[in-house]
């Protein structure tokens, strides 16, 4: 089993309809492509009790937990304070981050609001932020990360080498021009032959008419071929048109 | 205060990054407009336990909670098998569902599977489903609505009727040519003159230069005006440029 972990996603704005969340999925595919699988995110708002609760339950229970939003200048970034409070450990002044700061700011531009940026719990190592300076930081098996994308992005980059992670997990898919009804008996008996890998089946619709995305999820390329190879199979012979998708 | 509501949004394929959710951000707009107010989101694997465990501490939490996912023909489609044990209930051959069910397809095309989208928990109520038919349903405070977006708007539409929300939630918003560090202070200050209303800040950068939007919520409309005139008021008076967005 590959190392598991758990998304916090903090930020009125995404549970109010405002912003559309992107970090998921790009985070979870940076992950896959470790060895590290997503099994769980929450999207939970600016409450300081909510935060403390959601990252103290999250880090006993998955390897590693990462969490995006509120950690910039204004008054609605209380991400670092929650944060040190489930930790139970101050927050200080960290001088590695007031001079990355200092270096990112003119005097002028670097006002109290700014530096508290450099507010760190204590005993967290900082992550390189390469888009605007500002960093973030790991603290035990959490990852707090800005809700920018390009900067979350960035981060991850830098704290990459902080992970283990297990065997890369790679997908295939077939799209078939029926309605997933039709083939949810074959799907299910080659799910039942290869309990390893996840088969999973989406239904869309296009000028009118059903589809059926079938994708399968492992470790074992090998294995996922193959199980592509099955489905391909009982398509073929039930004549069901596949669409070829780029 | 309005009534609140918890998503749980089910589903392999939005955890492993294949899919991107869209409908956390539609439900959430739809909900502010009846003034109910999404509090919370989780994002969860197709896995028995977490599904119980999460719909039984939600549906004690929130006012109203809302599944989206996993009740199609497929094996992955575990939703209701669920529902029903996170209930103590039975899942039942529903006659009502059958019905419509046999109306919408051939009878050479309303196989096991697709029955199986009949099987429903004992004591829920239907939800209309104008897209493909298989209904979605009710169960005490909890909606159990399916994955696909344009098939979850419809079934919103048709159990609007059973939710008693409280106001409106309506939202303003400013865009300033402005770091948001550099007016953190003052913004703060508005938030603390209006605590019932809630004011974030939201970073970008466009054309190399940060800009910073305003946002304020709530359900007091006069109120909300009112902090987006203060807040043009400073941004006036330090000569920051606002930005007219269409």
């Amino acid at each position: 089993m590959n190392p598991t972990a758990c998304m916090i996603l903090i930020g009125n704005e995404i549970l109010s309809g405002r912003t559309q969340d992107k970090n998921l999925s790009w985070l979870s595919q940076a992950l896959n492509g470790i060895g590290v699988s997503l099994r769980r995110a929450h999207i939970i708002p600016d409450d300081a009790d909510i935060i403390i609760n959601t990252v103290n339950d999250a880090r006993t229970q998955y390897d590693y937990v990462f969490t995006t939003g509120g950690i910039g200048p204004t008054h609605d970034d209380i991400t670092t304070a929650c944060i040190a409070q489930a930790f139970g450990v101050k927050v200080e002044r960290n001088a590695e981050a007031q001079r990355i700061l200092e270096g990112y700011y003119t005097a002028d531009m670097l006002n109290a609001a700014r530096l508290k940026m450099a507010d760190i719990p204590v005993g967290a190592e900082l992550i390189e932020n390469p888009v605007s300076a500002a960093p973030g930081y790991r603290l035990e098996n959490v990852f707090v990360l800005a809700g920018v994308p390009s900067i979350m992005q960035g981060m991850f980059l830098h704290l990459k080498h902080m992970l283990k992670g297990g065997a890369p997990t790679e997908s295939r898919q077939l799209v078939l021009l029926i309605g997933e009804g039709t083939i949810a008996a074959e799907i299910e008996a080659v799910q039942t032959q290869f309990p390893e890998v996840e088969i999973g089946v989406y239904p869309t619709m296009k000028e009118g008419r059903a589809r059926t995305t079938v994708v399968a999820r492992g470790t074992d390329a090998a294995m996922l071929d193959h199980v592509m190879q099955r489905c391909r199979a009982f398509a073929t012979e039930r004549q069901i048109e596949e669409i070829k998708t780029e």
